[in-house]
């Protein structure tokens, strides 16, 4: 049976506000059992202390618990829920919402095809190290398959949601004997995203096994996925994942396609992304954005301080953190191109792109 | 005798680095009694206590005065310095160093003239009112005349330096009886900011006199220059002119244009603005960018809260001020034009272009 | 029949963390029926966009609601929830439950007295005006009422959480015809606050009606109440009080007292409210900590721009809001004297103490 | 021949605010020639990027050259020069002088003594090291012999101003084959506070030698110098020391003890620095303020996160820095011993008094 994969893009008003959601099940637009993960941008600040996007997610169990009938841990269990933090510049607050529902037909040329799947719960020491490659890895190949995707090179983005390391469970690690990556638990952030990209790339067969080992991670930049995207949060144990390709088999008039900005400031990567979508980008900004309905990239600031050789601040401010000066130009960059500033633009790219960028994808209306 | 104004841009390693405009001098590229302005981006916070302005003038000074066989204090009488604080998102910090000197012959159709001008110190009770308006307006015209501009059309950007209100100020007024047009500090920033822009407004025929009175600054946004650029600092009691136009009588092969960003995210005004001074956008981002010397930009948060109909966060952000949000995202849109990123971007944009927008201008090589 | 005051402090992990406030009750330390208000200082910045109170009053409500029997949103409307955001310097993130229940004997001399009382939702042009005032004092007197507390004296602490003007509610009250207060959203938090303290003043008889009006909000700073301690918010429309006394009919061993600092770093009022409750404040730091049990105090930045002739820079920092650095020094202060860092300092004391200083209460065990 | 030290302490209005010392010698008060060192609290932020400290040393420096007869270069390798970043809380900005001149007679049991000595420019492998921990301690006893101080124990307190690495010290030592300590610009600031720390300890006999090494350094913390005070600074490439002592054969009227705060909140440490110096805390906060020169004191976030059991949010804190709110909370509690705030209080204790405490010293008038 061909399935349809749909995707709604609602703002918020604030990182409690899942009024917008509720709206869309009420009036019968979506069906609060096809729903299959939710993405969020959040207004805070992306860091230790953003508990914005744990706020948003309990908003948004607590109001689907009595409209799927189960309780809001049920819920967290059910769908994925990938909340970014941070809004600089000019981002605007909003929520991204993936149901999948049978369809009549498939659509000739495939469209926008969507799969979950979850680890188990990670050991402290597994975090940032080879057994949370594997695992990832195997959840990918489990959200392809339960996605219907064959081909690796159809996978267009794969979201992941992992854990970092609090100082209870370092201490819970120690308490058995175990060694964890790092005792620095901002840095266990990036060393469990960075962990899961590889798992992303290992997965989808752009870095090979061989190449991987426990001192990769963090470490040598070359390696990396193309396609992934991973946010460390404290609020769970196992990743979560999340794969959007372009495959047979579905229905609907979505469509997705990638590319890769080399640097911050990548214009025409973004433009890449919106053809392969089926979008014109037109002399320098989209004309129809009624057709665009998603856009999701990373950014990062360039670990040589420079962007095309001129200085950049971000990683010497110690008033702003830098993943938020580059979460601001970066999305000043793509909404150049798409003229919106409704975009999923996440901070802290290790191993997801290539030093200093990161992947970006769109999904658009036929 | 025909006269021929040069720019140079070079970066700086910090806020107190006059090391690169010592070396363009001590090698002979430039003669320091040949320059008539510096602007620069420094790396503060571009609000109250951002003293990497004041720092970087200083600097500046002390590095000119041997150079020039004057007091520190002199050289900042007689050289119009701007810093504008904040270097958010990508924006890399580096000075303009605006220069002129005698050419053997006018280029055929015009080249970038400069002209400065400075206004008598202000009473503080001036500020943000007539006073301030019309006293902008004739040095506008000086600067005009110096530069030899006779048709205001000619003008494409007129950078002003201008004063604030401290505590002590407003209580020197109110020993003498008068009032102030703000007892708020920060806000008379703006006040003087918004003045001193209606007067360029008043220069160039922008805004007709009658229009005009102290309850519009501040008030009706609907006033505004295309071309004037304001920026507030504590350092000074008068404003500082610089008049840059594209006029006959000037040598040389530099060229500038403006346009008018209608809102933060209008990359085609950007695009337009590199068309009047000679360079090809291209699809999107411009290829000749050795050709560029310079962008200058003004930048504010929308004060409706929307871009485009979309909600941003920056004036409910009590950690990142909303000017910095807003440097941020325009030298994001700026970059994926032009492909550079140190960009002459500078917040508070109080009757500068229209509301939630800003003025742009482009000096390029022919 | 008597009734006795209880006081429970526990420490929160996070702010949405109810745990502790669950464990008291599953545990049979507290009945969730006996509870009539919860106080709380939050991990946010305390600012516009400090999303930490709303998060913690939905968590707080969420777990109660099962065991109240009742939803969420009665839980909110039935108990009084006032949650301060910020926790700069050492201040320690926590909770104060206070619960009433019956008693088998009055202690002799009185003991600690509660009561709570709520206005009706005010329309957005009452806030910050006369409206607010009498609204106030009407339900700082039921509540006394409610309390048991006939003489004003033995009032020591009246908390009270207020709404503030949203963009939606000015332009609601435009719709009609009215004005408001102020349109700066963010300064109808001031507003909001000090027509609140003006209502507390006005009922405690510390102002006389005759000095009221509209005009003295947010200016004459010579009027206060010694005893209120106000904190808007956007999550209501109405004002709710919690007054705390000294009174007769009261069982228990609490007593709570208190004391007015006149300026942040004043000592020896936190001492004098130390000695007011039975404690003995030492030789500078309090040594019985066990007996103590919460601290209640305001904070603000000296709006002279000095602290005992000394100049302080809270109010020209554009990186950290003034009341965040006040919250930290009081915190500081106060933890100098009483040895322990779980404080409820809160910030913006207009028309709540006098200028630069605050209310202090301390309630401790007999 | 005796000498006598003095100490100026005068406020000042910006970080680039040189008029009150230049008032002080143009006044007689101090000969410039006399000045030994000046030691300042600066409103930056104290981290990375706070470019006050260097504007300050500068704005010094170009200020003292015409009165000392010198280049402003040579001013800044003649006088120690410590500015520390960062005036959270109620801190004031302010200029402690240290100048010393001849005496007519020694005060019977000594008096304030000041020693200065510097090490040679350090090669970028050898901070965070043994090898600056050895040159540390021989210039810790050159400044006491200087100071004339023979025992150890008269010694109260130890300033001094460190380098740090940068990018380009790292690669410069890279080049020649050699590694560094860290990698990381920012965590070499600790690393060369620590080991200059150290190198105090080592000197003053707090720390015997076999205990040091290479791996203790930002890693053993129960090795500390109760004395020490250490701030790292991009400008140098030296340890600049300013020893403190009380002594025989210095006259005059000032005296200095120490103390060492065990955890951020103990007023007794304070309190009994200023017994140690002659003054009367009272019963809590100080009344013979005018005899109080100087509080110099060291103030770190607590690194277990807790302070006396409760938690602190300092180290989770990505909006504000935690030395920020470390030194606002050591600022609170000082101040409430002292009733002032212009208080010496710096961020970054490592190895400078125990885990989350820090050393205080009092300097007052006989």
């Amino acid at each position: 049976m061909p399935r349809r994969a749909s995707v709604f893009l609602v703002p918020t008003r604030h990182p409690g506000d899942a009024a917008a959601v509720a709206a869309l099940i009420d009036a019968g637009v979506v069906r609060a059992s096809d729903i299959v993960a939710i993405l969020g941008k959040t207004e805070g600040n992306g860091c230790v202390n953003d508990f914005t996007r744990a706020y948003a997610v309990e908003a948004l169990c607590h109001m689907l618990a009595p409209r799927l009938g189960l309780t809001a841990e049920a819920v967290a269990a059910r769908i994925a829920m990938v909340m970014s933090g941070g809004t600089e510049g000019g981002l605007s607050p909003h929520l991204l919402v993936f149901a999948v529902e049978e369809a009549e037909a498939a659509t000739p040329g495939g469209a926008l095809a969507l799969g979950t799947a979850f680890t188990a719960d990670f050991v402290p020491e597994a975090l940032g190290r080879m057994a949370q490659i594997h695992a990832t890895a195997v959840a990918v190949r489990a959200a392809m398959a339960q996605a219907g995707i064959e081909n690796a090179a159809d996978v267009h983005y794969v979201q992941v949601k992992c854990p970092l390391l609090t100082s209870a469970r370092i201490a819970a690690a120690r308490a058995r004997g175990a060694t964890v990556a790092t005792e620095d638990t901002y840095h266990s952030m990036a060393l469990s995203r960075g962990a899961s990209a590889l798992g992303v790339a290992l997965a989808l067969g752009e870095v090979p096994e061989a190449a991987l080992s426990d001192a990769v991670v963090g470490a040598d930049w070359s390696l990396f996925s193309a396609r992934a995207s991973c946010s460390a949060g404290v609020e769970l144990l196992r990743n979560e994942v999340v794969v959007m390709g372009q495959a047979p088999g579905w229905g609907g008039d979505l469509r997705i396609a990638h590319a890769v900005m080399p640097d911050a400031i990548a214009l025409p990567a973004v433009q890449q992304a919106l053809r392969g979508a089926g979008l014109d980008p037109g002399g320098g900004q989209l004309a129809e954005t009624a057709r665009l309905v998603a856009v999701l990239a990373k950014a990062e600031p360039s670990p040589t301080g420079l962007i095309r050789g001129r200085r950049h601040i971000m990683a010497d401010d110690s008033d702003i953190n830098a993943t938020r000066h580059a979460r601001a130009l970066v999305g000043g960059v793509i909404a150049a191109a798409v003229g919106r500033t409704d975009l999923f633009v996440s901070g802290g790219a290790e191993h997801q792109g290539p030093e200093g960028g990161g992947p970006i994808a769109v999904i658009a209306r036929g």
